[in-house]
């Protein structure tokens, strides 16, 4: 439900006409936990933003409403310092737009905190001759190295974790493959300036064998024996390195069981969603019921 | 390493003085990916601003820098609008500042992307009795429902999701858990704003028995046998709460093995962090090694 509809181009035209400002209301909609939400998209006078503001709140706040979302394009950058003026502050940002905040009642916020994780995955991908896939990186901590390790990445925004994985591995090797299972995963704070990541180590199949490298990241990619890749400093010193290889191996030659992605259908949305989990067991529950 | 160091002080003193505006570089460290930062701590005018910005985007253009970060306190948002209009965009924001970037060659940038993901927990706690712990929610979607469902949550910003679960389940219910797993997870899309969801079903050992349930979000608790918690019309619905049952069952009577976490120090990490396994089969292995 729309709280009240006004048009930028209409209060301008009253405003030459007369000479008197309007005051009306910003759109807004509602959301599910007594908000409304503010989704700017027209160019606004900063001095006419505000007087709409307050009166809008005023408003919101005779109705019981408690907190009031802004969400401004970056096009209207003008409305932020206007903004923060009037009590609000950041939640969020993308790209081309930020998000701002304001909670009406006297008691404490209970609005949701921001995305607070990175999604990263590291491919553990093996031939038949227990060569693994590996990769050399020509930027970050390793670079210039030598150091062989698993392709990794960063899962793009609305991008599941197996297809990220994928991605991944066919960017940075050429090597086309399918996702297994993840096999293990790790989370770790303060990764990215204040955020976290969760790392999700990944089994996947190879479907081809001839590596075409990317150019702008990759040093060198190539199969590597297990063994061998194993025996490099790093992985036997670095503990994830080291557990990763460990649960590789564990998987193909002891039957370890990972979380396989299962497709569900949850009340909530209608495309189906993965549920990971370890479909094996389960299955032989299911077997034994 | 600091690139070049400059006060506003300083500035605005050497301003008065001789009418001449001096146009220093602004403060900026180094990032590992051939990138500056630039901490704004101190009050600035905007014009000051965008002429420092100016000298200091062509130094770092002739020093061959890539990435520019600017992170503004939200006491600085009178910056905000000029950095803007000089190319700069969005990166992320939390609410106390809003960090921007700006990338110098013509080349397209390789900025690494935003948090995506929020955490969130959902907790199967069982008693001896064969009773699970459950909840009423007095916000959401389930409000007013008299649907009884796990306790869930979302874990804070640098919070393990172990950490995360016991805190939740004592939030809401008063119960003091430890943590054994990690059953399953799901990762759905688009379930704020453009965010992704990334839910974790862990199950909890009980220590404590006496409920208090939380006044503010929580409308009843209470142990429920899971047969009649299983037989509530959404848990017959609803794939994923159906499946949470399952996997628990499957846990409590059939020994299913879930991700377990371990304690792991890697080498870019000075206190430990964790690494959740399927540690039966990995034991499993070590043991018939």
């Amino acid at each position: 439900m729309s709280v009240s509809v006004s048009s930028t181009s209409v209060m301008e035209q009253v405003m030459t006409a007369n000479g008197v400002e309007p005051i009306e209301l910003l759109t807004a909609s509602n959301d599910n936990f007594d908000g409304v939400i503010i989704d700017m998209k027209n160019p606004m006078d900063s001095e006419i933003f505000v007087s709409s503001l307050r009166t809008s709140i005023s408003h919101w706040r005779q109705q019981g409403k408690k907190g009031v979302w802004l969400k401004l394009p970056i096009e209207l950058v003008n409305l932020v310092e206007a903004a923060v003026k009037e009590g609000f502050w950041y939640h969020h940002a993308e790209p081309k737009y930020l998000m701002l905040v304001y909670w009406i009642p006297e008691t404490a916020n209970t609005l949701p905190i921001n995305a607070t994780h990175r999604v990263g995955i590291g491919a553990f991908v093996m031939n038949d001759k227990r060569e693994v896939l590996v990769v050399q990186e020509n930027s970050g901590v390793f670079r210039g190295t030598g150091v062989w390790k698993f392709p990794t990445g960063v899962i793009n925004e609305g991008e599941d974790i197996s297809m990220g994985a994928i991605r991944e591995v066919k960017e940075e090797t050429g090597i086309d493959t399918e996702f297994v299972e993840v096999l293990a995963f790790m989370q770790s704070h303060k990764s990215f300036f204040d955020k976290s990541d969760l790392f999700f180590v990944c089994l996947l199949c190879p479907l081809s064998f001839d590596i075409q490298k990317q150019e702008l990241e990759i040093e060198a990619a190539q199969w590597m024996p297990i063994e061998e890749f194993a025996a490099q400093p790093l992985a036997r010193k670095q503990g994830l390195l080291r557990s990763m290889i460990d649960i590789g191996l564990a998987k193909i030659d002891n039957g370890y069981a990972g979380f396989s992605p299962i497709p569900t259908t949850p009340s909530f949305s209608n495309h189906p969603i993965y549920l990971y989990l370890n479909s094996r067991d389960l299955n032989q529950q299911r077997i034994s019921d």
